[in-house]
This record gives structure tokens, C-alpha cells and sequence, in this order.
């Protein structure tokens, strides 16, 4: 953990928090009581912040400080919420967004922030829960480019995608269980792109509300690429397109 | 290093490279001398096998076996020779092939051997010296694609392309400085694309005798992709144009 993004003592991550620090994520000692805590605890689950309930030992690696049981980890830069990206689309003139449900791989994170600045897209939205930590290594598999890029966190997948849709962006689920080929989708209009975990795909709620739902044709035995190769085929198929 | 693909002692070293074993790497220890080491010497040579002088510090790490200074690690697949790939390639239908110009990253090279195998390329071209090596690493993050596909070692890059050439397979190279789109290529034809390193690119003298040299089209701040990201796009601009 780098030790400049990191917050240490019930009453200062509380404080934090109140003060809207991008927090990351939360450690709390397991088995840590009384009315602070308690406090800490509310505005967690308020703020719908990632926490985790660690043994003692864990905490005292994150941090030699004194931590009295709660280390926070701030994220190194701001995200927007949802109308923040929402204004940002608005000025842009064909709106091309990427929606990251549940990547939890941080190299594969950093790779896709890369692929994506580079390949134009507007902004990411990932989810609160369940998505990759924003640390030393994505910064680094991202080559610095998460700096570059707006990302937008938000409490719900589903939330983000109806506010697109209320903006006329189409929502292209990317699973390879799709019958429609990525090459006979029309990528010129307003697009989101959403890519899931290698593990699980995209939450079937998600494919559900999407507008299609578009597959790579494969050949091989082996039956899924990479997520962060997939996500840079697909994203430079709009760019091909937009040409 | 997997102990099952690992040969130690220098006798058994050389009875491997005479028997035609697919050598990865041969690690000699620093200073070591006598006439059986300098056959060994000249056997790697004439075989242009990758090798290294170490210290006995890291030899004693790599094995507790009794190593007598020289430790082989095997390759887990049988590499074929280009005249082997050839014959190969004269029964596809459409040549597809995949260069690799010291690709060093064992991760990039696992995840590019991954792509190509789903994407349908026919064979992958490496280099003897300066490639990643195929270890426990390559096979995991290729999902096991490395037993699927046929990869063929050579000791130059540009003798293969010469080889390449002579059966009018055309020789595309992928770099950042082209002036050509990857998009105004026809793929259609038989095709081998070149893949260069991260870090320095394709060799020049490799660049000199390709057909096309051609970029992917980028909009952002960082100024290149990830190289098994980027190798995505490129085979699946083939496999978009040959659908």
C-alpha cells in the first residue's frame, strides 16, 4: 500500500469520509466494538464504500502506524458520479462510453484504462463493489493513463445504464454466448460498450437491460480471450467504424 | 522452474542437445572451466541455444540437485522448424501467420499465444534468443493455448520472412511510427504480421524487408497500447476482412 493514500484511526477515515475523500476501501479489525466504530459502520454502509473486516495482523502490515483498527486506503484520483460523466458526454459530439462490470484483475484493469484512453473513449464507469483497486500496479499496467481518462463509480451497474439510455447511447453487452457477430453492429451512433469478468461475464441483469448483445467469432479450442484483449478488439472496432 | 523440465549436470546437458531435446535455456555458472564445459560451450554455439552465465548462488536456487555448475530447463512443447511450418502452412487455405520480434514478457507472450490460437492463426514465428521463455507462467496465461498451436523457433527472424516470402505470404509489420492505417490493408491474402517489443519495437532491419509497415489509429495522451492488447486488434482485423 503506498503509504501517501492511506488514512489510519477511526475518527480521521470518519472524517474522510464526511469530507467526500474518494476512499477506496476500508479495513476494519474484526471484532472491533463501541459507538465510534458504530458511527464508522453507518457511514459505510450510507456511502456504500467498499470495506473489509480483517484480522489485526493484516492492519498491522498495511500500516505500522497506530491504527486502532481502521485503515483506509484513498483512491489517487477523483471520480465523477454519474451526471458528472453525463455533462462530460454532453459536450462530447458522438459520446463512446466503457462500462467495466466487476473486472477485479488489476493488471487486466490497467490494461483496458489503457486501451481506452487511447482508443477515445469518453469515460469508464466502473461499479463500487467488486471492481479492482485503483493501486501502484494499475497505474502502472495503465502507463499512466488512468490520469487522463474520467472514471465514474457508481453503486449500481443498472443505474448508470438507464441514465445512457436516457441520453440516446446504445448499450452493447460484449459475451461470448451472444449470437450477433461485433461486425454487423452499427457502432457510429452513440455507444456504451460494457465488458465482464473472465470469470463470470456480465451479470444477467445487465445483458438483460442491454440494446445488443455481440460476440467475437472464435476458432481456436481454448474459449474465451483475455478480457483486456477482447475490450480493445471491441473498442477499436468503433474506432474502425468512426473512421 | 518445474523441476519435470529441468536437466542438470553438464553431461546431461549435452546428451539433451545432442539428442535433439527442445533446449529453453542453459545457465552455466561463472568462472567454470575444463574440457567437457568448453564442448558444451561450443555444442550451444553451434546450436544457438539461449544461454546464460550465472552465479553458483542462482544455479543452487534453480535446483538442489547436483548440478555441477550447468542447468538445462527444457521446453514443455516441441518447437518446429521453418521448413516444418511451411509444410504446415501449405495446407491452410489462407496462410495466417504470427511474428514475434522478442516479445521478452512472459505474460504478453502467454496472452498474444492465447489470441492468436482463437483467432485462428496458423503458426507462431519466435526468435531463439531475446523471446520470453515457455514456462509454468507462458502456459497459464496462454489458458493452455500454447498446446494448440504450432510455434516454430528460428535463430533470425528474417530468414523466416525470407521463407515466408518465397510462398507469397505477405509481411505486414505492426509499428506505431507507420504512416499507413492498419485499415487500408488488404488481409484477405495470405498474411504474416510482425509483433516487436514493448520497449523497442521491430528490429529495423526486420522493418526494411516487410511489405507494409501500418499503425493502429490512437487519440490519446499515452502513446502506445499494450503489445498483446494491440496484437489482438491486428489478428482481428484479419479475422473481420476474411469473414
Amino acid at each position: 500500500m503506498d503509504k501517501s493514500t492511506e488514512i489510519y484511526g477511526i475518527r480521521s477515515v470518519i472524517e474522510a469520509i464526511n469530507s467526500s475523500k474518494d476512499i477506496d476501501k476500508v479495513f476494519i479489525q474484526i471484532g472491533l466494538k463501541g459507538t465510534l466504530i458504530g458511527k464508522l459502520e453507518s457511514l459505510i454502509r450510507k456511502n456504500k464504500i467498499n470495506s473489509s473486516y480483517v484480522p489485526t495482523q493484516k492492519l498491522d502490515r498495511l500500516s505500522k502506524k497506530n491504527h486502532q483498527g481502521v485503515i483506509a486506503r484513498i483512491s489517487p484520483i477523483n471520480f465523477l458520479n454519474i451526471e458528472e460523466l453525463g455533462e462530460k458526454l454532453n459536450s462530447s459530439k458522438n459520446p463512446f462510453v466503457l462500462i467495466l462490470d466487476q473486472i477485479n484483475d488489476v493488471r487486466n484493469f490497467g490494461a483496458i484504462i489503457r486501451t481506452a484512453e487511447i482508443s477515445g473513449v469518453n469515460g469508464i464507469i466502473i461499479q463500487n463493489s467488486s471492481s479492482a483497486p485503483i493501486n501502484s500496479d494499475t497505474i502502472k499496467t495503465s502507463a499512466g493513463a488512468i490520469f487522463n481518462i474520467p472514471i465514474c463509480k457508481v453503486n449500481h451497474i443498472k443505474d448508470a445504464i438507464y441514465h445512457l439510455k436516457s441520453m440516446e447511447i446504445s448499450i452493447i453487452s460484449a459475451s461470448e454466448k451472444a449470437d450477433k457477430n461485433v461486425y454487423d453492429v452499427d457502432f457510429k451512433k452513440p455507444v456504451a460498450i460494457i465488458m465482464g469478468s473472465e470469470q463470470r461475464g456480465i451479470n444477467k441483469s445487465v445483458i438483460n437491460i442491454s440494446d445488443e448483445v455481440v460476440r467475437l467469432p472464435m476458432y481456436g479450442k481454448i474459449e474465451s480471450l483475455n478480457v483486456s484483449v477482447a475490450c480493445g478488439i471491441f473498442l477499436y472496432e468503433v474506432v474502425r467504424q468512426r473512421i
